[in-house]
């Protein structure tokens, strides 16, 4: 990939050249030391970083359009999962070995696109250099209304368990990305192949729903580690258990080919990691609201269990009602 | 240093024992997916994002307390020279290779007794690993009355510029570090020899300073970069040029006897980086109240020259009044 007959552009070139145009007012052109930001008023700010590193959250031949996305793009889901509308980001680029200008044009070019779509400008951040692998890391910055995040804590024994969009076609798609290839992937149409190969590329942020979680969720999170871990997560920062049914997982019609060439791919689904969909409960008055104003903002929020009073483990049934047991029930990437 | 025989701690574990404890009231016991922060009334929010690189920005060696003296320090530098109260910081840590569970306690104890310092609670981040080096992103915040942050651009023809504290040290530090260290080092007394390279492990971040700064001075940022390719930037973004007489650049005592042992230092002196001191100007009539407050505030800052309206490179003067001239102008880390 890397073009070492080229020069390289330094680091101001990089800056004026591919940063200095993704800034928002709040960047200053990226010409001062810092970013200047006027958070609107009667809101709370909202602030998560992620990382993302070559090699281990995404592969180094992986076109850096697709890591630009998904280095924004993991980000801005914790923002609509808070129920949080984005104001901006920072970005911390730690350049490893391989790159070339090429990449930085590609990474550029697709971190323009997603802030565009986003609506959420280049605050700032720092450009450097590392011996290493590349690390991308972005601070993203959103706005609640006073008061009004939605914390991971918050369930109550009785709530709905939701989830948005469909479950598992990233960890199938990052099974497509593998060298070689799952052996069950031989078997999968082109289309279904191409899905779960952007599901697991391109993360897209369920900001549509940030305004619907914000006012009818009790609790959420977005599902990064997996599905299966991710509710333990949530039902142990509440001393909460759950219960899911399996048949009510919201999958994708590609998920599904999948799942018909290899069953037991429904524990990738269930524990897979990078969803990136928004987890949330709700009080059982509340599901008809939420589900009307998440189909309103075009992406599906499926009820696919029940918060219990017991805590423990979350509990998935089969059809039969059969518990399902998980080899690893987290994904992790550390 | 990294002992391979321990079992190293899990991402959750090194949250829950080592950074869950350094968090502040918005970091909401890192047990959520985002932060929250309501930001105080009638004031802008100040950015800034600096990563520290093992291997770039300090030796893979370097204790880890003073890694993470680093790491916030840079980033806090930039917010007292735009003026700014910190407000809390987010961490971004990937973690390369050689870490060991004695690393991240180091680490976490100097990042604790710093933020504690200079009081920017830890409000959230992420830990992940990679092949490569640790490569440490911080992002930090902090406030100002609205209006009034202190630009880079802003200085005026005829504009006093000062700096801070004492200028080279770590500069000279860094020759001792390294592995053989500088020839000059070797006629050099204990105590310089411990006073340079503490400065250059622990930058010290002016923020005693914020508030002198953002009340007096015209234009303002921090030297990471060496002072004469600093303030060629600060010229450059208001297309303004400079007279700064060497004489006047404060020293220290350890620096002075350094340049007496070779008196070619000067220019590591004038443009080595990571000096963290505060460049700014001011009007000649805010000068003396600049400088009262900054004594008062127990920190220096010095008269070193003047901004003409000449657009151009600042001119270094000896004391004979000849101009020098630079083999580099400016350090890079990139």
């Amino acid at each position: 990939m890397a073009r070492p007959d080229l020069p390289r552009p330094t680091e101001d070139e990089i800056i004026a050249r591919y940063l200095a145009p993704l800034a928002g007012p709040g960047g200053l052109g990226l010409r001062d030391d810092a970013a200047l930001l006027a958070p609107p008023p009667g809101h709370d700010l909202v602030l998560t970083a992620d990382a993302v590193v070559a090699g281990v959250h995404y592969f180094a031949d992986d076109p850096p359009l697709s890591v630009a996305c998904k280095a924004l793009g993991v980000n801005l889901s914790d923002l609509a999962a808070k129920g949080a509308e984005p104001l901006g980001f920072l970005l911390t680029l730690a350049l490893g070995g391989g790159w070339d200008e090429d990449w930085i044009a590609g990474f550029t070019t697709g971190l323009s696109e997603a802030a565009a779509r986003h609506g959420c400008p280049l605050l700032g951040g720092d450009t450097v250099r590392t011996e290493g692998e590349t690390v991308i890391g972005v601070t993203a910055l959103g706005a609640v209304p006073a008061g009004r995040m939605v914390r991971r804590t918050g369930a109550a024994a009785g709530d709905r368990i939701l989830v948005s969009g469909t479950i598992g076609d990233a960890a199938l798609g990052l099974g497509l990305r593998r060298k070689p290839p799952a052996a069950w992937s031989h078997g999968l149409g082109y289309a279904a192949r191409a899905h779960l190969v952007d599901r697991y590329l391109h993360p897209q942020p369920r900001l549509a729903l940030a305004a619907a979680v914000r006012i009818h969720a009790r609790a959420a999170m977005d599902v990064s580690d997996g599905l299966a871990g991710d509710l333990a997560k949530m039902m142990r920062t509440a001393d909460l258990g759950a219960e899911v049914e399996v048949a009510a997982v919201p999958l994708s019609a590609a998920a599904r080919e999948a799942l018909a060439l290899d069953p037991r791919l429904i524990d990738a689904v269930l524990t897979g990691g990078d969803d990136y969909e928004i987890l949330c409960t709700a009080a059982p008055e509340a599901v008809a609201d939420l589900t009307a104003a998440a189909a309103a903002a075009g992406v599906p929020l499926t009820v696919i269990g029940t918060v219990s009073g017991e805590p423990g483990a979350p509990v998935f049934r089969d059809p039969g009602g059969a518990p399902r047991t998980f080899a690893r029930a987290s994904f992790s990437h550390f």
